[in-house]
């Protein structure tokens, strides 16, 4: 069986992972870290969350395949476009779905993201 | 690090993909062409979306792994039911989950599929 | 193309998958049995069904990559956190989101998990 690599564990809880890895394939979640008001500015501190997260795995943006994105209110989904259009890597363009849900507390976006990554 | 492969991108946004392909799995997303007010209308074409993504790719129904259904009205899973009953390869059943969420304007579907393809 | 491996039909549609493995990666998807009121109990059953969903497939709750996380009411969030932290090999955790969606009837929780397995 291939290996799996787990890096990190969420910055919330001690009973989740943050980065996992198995098949060449890397999944990692990330909300913002400051839970601030608008969504565009927590959708960019996300999006910086996931940069990071690959970073720390060895990757980045371009080899991103998917990312789920869940808001807390679909009707400021323009928020949330602006920040990624900001950010995505033009040249290699995720999947993407865009999806109105109930998210913890004050966080207005939450991410889950994979990439490819060469196995450790 | 296996190589991606990015088909197309979203018919809603330049700065979305609509295919990627990474070590032997297609990921798309699909929703309904025609914004019709019947679920089950949506479902159908969106499912035909879904057929002609993997198409385009070179697999085709047979090979779907798992179907993420989204829609807007949970009391209404029925419809999407009835459309995907028609639709869906009994010889080879994706897993699937059907979750109520918010979507964008009027779609009443959202899907996003993962399936087996060879790697280009 | 690497072959897919599909491993019985949901308890609740002869439409759909319970176990597809593809390319060394298993995709299932569970809810409670028991519909009772309480989302700990039902995220106790739901979470033991993805252990049996694994082992019936010849892995173990210690391969898992994702947990996605459907719940009804994400005000009770903490209560699926508890049956989550009782669960949950802390040698090996997954990647995890809960989201609130709408699910069908008396569904509290529902979860789709992805896990390492040998390809047959």
């Amino acid at each position: 069986m291939a290996t799996i690599s787990r890096i990190g564990t969420s910055r919330y809880s001690p009973t989740r992972g943050r980065i996992v890895i198995h098949n060449g394939v890397l999944t990692t979640v990330a909300t913002a870290t400051d839970k601030v008001a608008s969504l565009y500015d927590q959708a960019r501190d996300a999006l910086s969350n996931i940069d990071q997260n690959l970073a720390e795995a060895g990757t980045d943006k371009s080899c991103i395949v998917q990312v789920m994105v869940y808001v807390s209110d679909i009707s400021n989904k323009e928020e949330f476009n602006r920040a990624w259009d900001e950010w995505v890597d033009r040249d290699n363009l995720p999947v993407r779905a865009c999806l109105g849900v109930d998210l913890e507390a004050d966080d207005l976006v939450e991410l889950v993201a994979t990439a490819a990554v060469d196995s450790p």
